[in-house]
């Protein structure tokens, strides 16, 4: 690898101004001199501080807002936002709880229905069989995160409103089927969230979401259920850790 | 769980005529009676088939095209869309590859670089430290996939455009550090496109896309380089596999 003389680096790289700005204003940010909820300055006081046009401000902030960082509101400052959630792949519902805030859970369905063409693929079942629906909204600490469908595809013993609040699913059904888990093949997919998706999430419709769908295996390889959680893209990002193999 | 009369469930579960609609055309495109390519029916007589309005059809045809399942292109019909690739969060870069795919790379940039703030934090050294940038497009069968940018934390021994053409990064920059790779740590988030990044995918920008970030860790737990992949939401979709512990 060739290190080349400073200047030529500089030439090599053509760091552009917005880009010099927004390393600028995330500092700003990271280094908490601008905490969440905090107003940042105007597009036209950036002008004024940094002596470029409005256009290159903008990318900057364009950058900011595509990363998460701020929040921008019609007729009002742009804010800070707050850090998104790193939520865990696997069962990030019990995992609100690990990173100190409050979950919640409110039960929206909960019965018997038939399955979609979709969900009776995923489940190796007929288009229109019996299933078990349940569909309920997470929270943490009281901001409405995650919605999250699950179709059983088992005659599952009573499942109750409570049981749903208060354990999580990745115990609940397997225990109400009298079986054990043993695997998942979860798919991850970026989506703009429908009005329906932004009532029960309290934000605005076409925002960004991560539509997380989740085929749950026991152990005879049988599929047990489907979970398919939109959650909000500018709340919570997915996390997975994977460990590679030891090397001799 | 109470399983009621057929006549009570169809009342309680109220599914909408648009929800009927779009079950119909999903089993069309599933069953492969509409092949990826091939235009549907447009809105006018999809009206007629269904006898339903036009506000009907947009609601079924609009949850279809949220599922990545259609194309809609402006003074052209609607097409249904080739699957999306499944992309194995670990390694995806080979993972081409192995579904029959031609992957092929791009490389863009390859030298020396000064670590921007948020990835010298990830990489735990200082803001402006000397780093190795490699930036490449990743091909499959010749449709450009994934934008991926690699910031190694370590002064690699002469790495080239050649290696990073035919070697998977996971398995080149550990051998040119003379380390072994021992745990990732990966974030998946919704974004929108940038025109830089619609201009190296061959796409329109503000499509959706997912930036999946992942620090990689030697076995004494230092950070050895950040990979930042910016994919193609219409094109490919992330999935992970997680085993569970064994119960008694």
């Amino acid at each position: 690898m060739n290190i080349l003389p400073d200047d030529q680096e500089e030439a090599l790289l053509h760091v552009p101004k917005y880009f010099r700005i927004h390393q600028d204003l995330l500092s700003n940010i990271k280094s908490n001199k601008w905490a969440p909820g905090d107003p940042i300055p105007s597009e036209t006081e950036l002008c004024a501080i940094y002596q470029v046009s409005r256009g290159t401000i903008r990318r900057a902030l364009d950058e900011l807002h595509r990363q998460g960082l701020i929040v921008r509101s019609p007729g009002r400052p742009t804010t800070v936002n707050t850090p998104k959630i790193p939520l865990l792949a696997s069962g990030f519902r019990t995992d609100i709880a690990k990173k100190g805030m409050r979950p919640s859970t409110q039960v929206l369905t909960i019965g018997p229905s038939k399955a979609p063409l979709d969900i009776a693929q995923m489940l190796d079942i007929a288009h229109g069989s019996p299933i078990l629906v349940i569909q309920r909204v997470i929270s943490a600490d009281e901001i409405p995160i995650i919605i999250e469908y699950a179709h059983v595809a088992r005659a599952a013993d009573t499942v109750t409103a409570h049981e749903v609040q208060t354990t999580s699913l990745l115990d609940l059904i397997p225990a109400k089927c009298h079986v054990y888990l043993a695997r998942a093949v979860e798919s991850y997919e970026p989506i703009l969230l429908t009005r329906d998706h932004a009532r029960l999430l309290h934000c605005r419709s076409g925002e960004l979401g991560i539509k997380d769908q989740a085929v749950l295996y026991d152990r005879e390889g049988q599929p047990l259920y489907v979970s398919t959680a939109v959650i909000r893209g500018d709340k919570a990002r997915i996390v997975t850790e994977t460990s590679f193999q030891v090397h001799p």
